[in-house]
């Protein structure tokens, strides 16, 4: 099948945890937006007579199906292209995984606009440094601290054990971001979770995943996504 | 099956949507931290020798699984308790619509607590009364209406058409915590949201919810829960 991803053209943003998983799975997809416009996700987040309408980008047609929420997209891909397991048990607790990740992606998010996402930055920096204060201090070792847990419980090396899902897939992907956006905080709290970027590490070296990074289909992190470089929020 | 919720005694929390649902789905199940203090919830989220250990409440115990993330908990009882379809297309769907209810939540939570939820809201009365005033303008109206439209696509009563499922449930919550926390702000915008307001009727008509209510199994709202009623911040 081919799918089409929708998602804003010139960000990461939530649309690359599924755009990571569509590449290690060697889904045949396009992303939509980057190739005619915005013009066809707008119809279709504004309704376009669609009973399951999603909230926001991102979302993915596969066949006759359009399924939003990141999280949702990939338990939707997940089995079906080798990365996560098949019994519910598995699926579930793999499920469970990105759904923590998300709540944190949300978090990281929040760091440079905890007021409104309608908000400039520039409107909400005496608010974005106190909460990126607390966040570095203590959200981040908290969240991969956990994911460390995890991945040590499970027998490693990765968060279900020897066979890689999505959730490690998008645990890569937070430890880019981290490191983008706040490279003082991410040396510091590395030191202390070896094995989430040992994680880190075995998904950057995986063919697809290498030539993926290396391809012009990978966005480069900017101060539009969700992980911004705001030294001053970098403490 | 005899399930075992765990969660925070004294509060509705996130909680409150899995309960609402294990009560309208006839499940058989108990508060263990309301019976029998948080020891063992502490124990299980510390790990406890569990593979799958959940990064916070609530979780519930069903069999040998544990299964973490309220959205993923309802994920696992709809199609069990008649309140989700079966087929996955549907499942999907109301699954989607469950995060995106998860996603207003995070945000009625940052309410009172936009800095940091590990600081009083006492310390962080100026960032909240911000917050909540971009809150209340936009964001409530763009959630509610959001659901509105898909009540209507459906061809209602419900979300999801005809038939009442978990998400339901969940709008119902959303419309009493609502009401709760903001009663001006609702009042406003509970006008231009009838189809909502109408799953919420639907919702409370029900005998098994409405016998729940009336129960003291229903922890009552309180200023520790994510709806909380500060004067200051309804505007």
């Amino acid at each position: 099948m081919r799918y089409e991803l929708y998602y804003w053209p010139s960000i990461q943003g939530r649309g690359e945890f599924v755009r990571l998983a569509l590449e290690e799975g060697k889904a045949h997809y396009v992303n939509v937006a980057r190739q005619s416009g915005t013009g066809e996700m707008m119809r279709l987040t504004e309704g376009a007579g669609l009973k399951t309408v999603p909230y926001a980008p991102p979302f993915l047609k596969a066949g006759k199906l359009v399924i939003g929420q990141s999280a949702n997209i990939l338990l939707y891909l997940g089995a079906r292209h080798g990365l996560a397991p098949k019994p519910e048990a598995g699926k579930l607790w793999v499920h469970q995984l990105q759904l923590t990740i998300a709540d944190f992606v949300k978090e990281i998010d929040d760091t440079h606009h905890p007021v409104a996402a309608s908000l400039y930055y520039e409107d909400q920096k005496p608010e974005a440094k106190r909460y990126a204060e607390h966040f570095l201090r203590d959200r981040v070792p908290k969240y991969l601290g956990y994911f460390e847990r995890v991945i040590k419980a499970s027998g490693g090396p990765f968060l279900n054990g020897k066979k890689l899902t999505y959730a490690d897939l998008s645990l890569f992907q937070l430890v880019e971001g981290l490191r983008y956006a706040f490279p003082q905080a991410a040396k510091r709290v590395e030191k202390k979770v070896p094995r989430c970027v040992d994680v880190r590490d075995r998904v950057a070296a995986r063919p697809r995943i290498k030539a993926y990074l290396k391809s012009k289909r990978r966005i480069a992190f900017n101060e539009s996504g969700i992980f911004r470089r705001y030294e001053e929020l970098d403490a």
